[in-house]
């Protein structure tokens, strides 16, 4: 039996995730199941991409991540499950995957049709409970991916935004995710900026022009209440506040524009 | 090893919910716990009955599930224990089972009063830890509920608000609930509208006086932006905007006026 | 296996919690992983102290608790993993045991230093993942807390607020930690109540110089809307408001003093 997780933007006032988990426990009596959030904010897809990526790769493989951010239930929209690098998902096919779908390893895809493993009759406005949490529940005692559907031979991925050169060897992205804390991560990654890093001159960081300095490797290399910029523990730029709330310092949100210019320039 | 949800108004910032699972892991080690809300609003008797009813039937059967919200806790109020329609309820007998009681098939009711299987001392302010969680740990274990006290011969009902005819052939009604996503939902049932729909002029939902349209199927059988009335995945009338929120769109709450007119009247 | 506990500021919106149970079941697949709260204020220390020793002692021996609230996190603060009253706790030695340290019976403690029990490579900005979470799954599975490290010859202990005596016969401490319902738990022990009982003379609670009344037993011996004073289930003096919320009704937080005066003073 693996492990099931949820990430979904039901929030965690009403009864629907505990909804789901008893349907699941109902086919899979000893399934464990792990909540990655139900706050992501309503029908904001981008947000429940960079979380269910972030979370995906830390699970023991065979693991079911089933994502709900899912405004077109009800439409014609598809329902995939797909394995990416060893971890099945199961999501609606409106972008939800599309982290997932740029960074890991697709190893098969299919579209969610047989409805012998949905818990019927399948409503038309609550398919995490209806068809998501049973296949997941299915998929995750055992029943292969292949008895699901028809291969899905192409899915819906969002045009995120992407990094730009900036001369004189430089880069410009965004902000991309604001967490709790107010850090601001971008979608500059590690290996871009190792990159960088091979010519000597210094980078400075700017978060809308504003600038927060040189890369460091903690929060606490700079006094309380200074801004840091450092290799997030997601693997990208990330923008904090020592203590503080970076996303308040800067008055930033997702699509902030952030910078990594050389300080000769 | 059956299954144990809990549904509280304790929030999730102190450390109460975790002790109550503290409490229910000592006396079953294996025991699987799932957390239903703890965000019902504090002292709310009908948001947790609503959404207690809600979650109940979507579970295994033999369920335990565990309803703490108790603002009479360390009064002379009595802790009940039935079962209904194969699940099985522990509470305050202060009205959170009044959906539970009259929608689903009573099988056996008791008052909670064998302290052998309570957690002593048993305090005067937390029967949730001292009473409930062990209780709902014995019985998930296999004590009959029978041994828990005396048969309860009569339980405290609330007297919630029920839906009228207007004429010419329709319903008024009232919301009952508000969710996370602002969708409201109704006293209507599924049932008292396909009674409705059997003559066939059109019915054209309103909330608060406010038109909202025909019934449809599902969120997206409306532009973004659109409100939309429907059967929500409760089984009841559900008013929705599509991709945004009814309750600040018509100014509604629970206990805003809902009902179904003619179009020819 | 032993259950593991989670406490952190981490907030329930970021897949960071998600992150360390995933890290947990990949070593130890049959883990059961209890939250108390992620909703610890981020960066209050004294917070986290109160909530994790408030939930420690209710859980089977043998638990494992990890405590994650950081702001030191990639300084040479060191990570420390203690036994107290046969509860194992995991923490950063910051002063988040310091109230366990204080009232639960130390059995050893270790720095944690053996990378072998870590989730390498370990970053300087989430231990809790790459350090605490590994290393809670391997002690949960039976690894000797010996084998982690050095003993810890001493801890960080936070210097909180003491209680003084008043003439004649009363009690001055404050208000340390103000729950979801607005109820303040205060800094005084029933133990020292029960010293200040033995003489008859009665006690009035005082709230910031306002009069709470003397002590009573529980929410509901005065009617709704009235403040009251008790030992709460923290086994602490509480100040509540029956049905209401005491931290708005006297304006208290943290450190507001409280006292207990002898009527005839």
């Amino acid at each position: 039996m693996h492990a099931i997780t949820l990430t979904t933007d039901f929030g965690s006032t009403d009864h629907y995730v505990g909804v789901m988990k008893g349907v699941i426990l109902r086919i899979a009596k000893a399934a464990v199941i792990v909540d990655i959030t139900h706050k992501i904010e309503a029908h904001n897809i981008v947000q429940g991409a960079f979380v269910l990526r972030h979370a995906l790769t830390w699970f023991p493989r065979g693991t079911v991540h089933v994502a709900v951010v899912d405004p077109g239930v009800g439409s014609d929209r598809r329902i995939i499950a797909g394995r990416y690098s060893g971890q099945t998902v199961i999501a609606p096919d409106n972008g939800l995957i599309s982290l997932i779908h740029r960074e890991l390893q697709l190893e098969a895809i299919f579209s969610v049709e047989n409805s012998r493993y949905f818990a019927g009759p399948v409503s038309r406005t609550f398919h995490g409970r209806d068809i998501m949490a049973p296949v997941a529940a299915h998929v995750a005692s055992g029943v292969p991916l292949s008895t699901l559907g028809p291969p899905a031979n192409s899915v819906d991925v969002l045009k995120l935004p992407t990094t730009q050169p900036i001369e004189p060897g430089g880069l410009a992205g965004c902000v991309l995710y604001v967490d709790h804390f107010g850090n601001l991560v971008t979608n500059i990654t590690a290996e871009e900026i190792g990159h960088l890093m091979q010519r000597k001159s210094p980078l400075i960081v700017c978060v809308a022009d504003q600038p927060v300095g040189q890369l460091r490797g903690a929060f606490s290399d700079v006094p309380p209440g200074e801004p840091v910029a450092m290799i997030g523990s997601s693997g990208m730029l990330e923008i904090a506040v020592n203590r503080g709330r970076a996303s308040d310092r800067f008055g930033a949100a997702a699509d902030t524009p952030v910078t990594l210019r050389r300080r000769e320039a």
